[in-house]
């Protein structure tokens, strides 16, 4: 899926301190400060080559977008867009989103998208997927009181997993599709480059969460 | 889907009251006197024309098996199937699956099957779905702790619609399955008449869930 290394990557990204961050963590509670406007942050965990959060950045420009890559090669690309594009409302990290706590202050992101994440499709990979019980209690913390997670992907096993780890951390289900570009939900739906080509294969599937007020567990 | 009303389904079923029961409330708690042994009960809402329970009791001589079905002219074609197979561990219910806390127990049932039910695609006619909040607290009511719901369809918006309530309801999920027949789930997976029919159109969804023994709710 990934493409090759870029050389023009690095330079690119140094030349461009203004739109991205390698070193997010002193930014903690400090976002305000990389935008223009103080307005509600959205999070895209795995921005990848960028089209989603350039699309939607353009149509919100009343939310601040935060993309989070760790891809040097594949978030210069994204990077490219949204320099050329003059998004005052994005801002890309290249980091792991392990570390995203490290990052983000509590109840600081007000909704995130995880779109087309790596299936990790091996079981003793399962923790890495980022729908996993070590990744849903961080979103937990970073996420605002009722904000929604959307997540889509292609991947029928990684779905139905997902499906599964969420209902029993005790996340709320607002909404399911298991066919999206076959569905009313599509109209508003914002393609990916990988949704692009995948999109006719077979069914993309899509589900909308958030956590209780008081936690289940 | 329902085949036309069918004049010898009435005389038959008359004819045989071993097997089927039409008023089931007396039977309340009192179940183990319509099975040769006392052994867990497991219980198919929509039986329909029941190549299903036929199948599952032949396989599963361990458990004792109820099949509820409304439709008479439906019910009696499972009839003829459980009589002339001499199932000793099937009983079915002429019945509408809304008064089933009336004819057992609380935690009497030790498995549910849901299969292939009625869609009821319009919004308005939620309320009648099987697994709408209207009914999951009833089958709470009749299910043994931990006992499991295995619900399966090939409808895309009923399966939608299922997951979310199920999950809002606080219902634990074991497995998805979001195409059984391309998947190892289905080794042990028995089919009913009407999945014969549409398993090449599309896939077949399933869900297994369980109530938690403290209620989220």
């Amino acid at each position: 899926m990934r493409g090759r290394h870029k050389k023009w990557a690095a330079p690119y990204i140094a030349k461009h301190p203004e739109k991205i961050v390698t070193n997010p963590d002193p930014l903690q509670g400090k976002w305000e400060s990389r935008f223009p406007k103080k307005q509600p942050i959205y999070l895209e965990i795995g921005t990848g080559k960028g089209q989603f959060i350039d699309t939607i950045s353009k149509l919100h420009p009343e939310i601040n977008f935060v993309g989070v890559e760790m891809d040097e090669s594949v978030v210069a690309m994204a990077l490219r867009k949204v320099v050329n594009h003059h998004r005052d409302n994005v801002q890309l990290v290249e980091a792991n989103a392990n570390r995203v706590c490290d990052f983000f202050k509590p109840h600081q992101i007000d909704r995130l998208f995880l779109n087309f994440s790596d299936p990790w499709p091996k079981k003793r990979h399962a923790k890495r997927r980022l729908t996993s019980p070590r990744f849903l209690p961080r979103y937990q913390k970073i996420l605002a009181p009722n904000a929604l997670i959307k997540f889509k992907t292609d991947n029928r096993n990684l779905f139905e997993y997902s499906l599964k780890s969420m209902n029993n951390y005790g996340l709320k289900f607002d909404d399911v599709t298991l066919d999206l570009h076959h569905s009313k939900e599509n109209e508003h739906n914002i393609v990916t480059e990988y949704e692009e080509k995948t999109m006719y294969k077979g069914p993309i599937y899509r589900i909308v969460v958030h956590f209780p007020v008081k936690s289940n567990r």
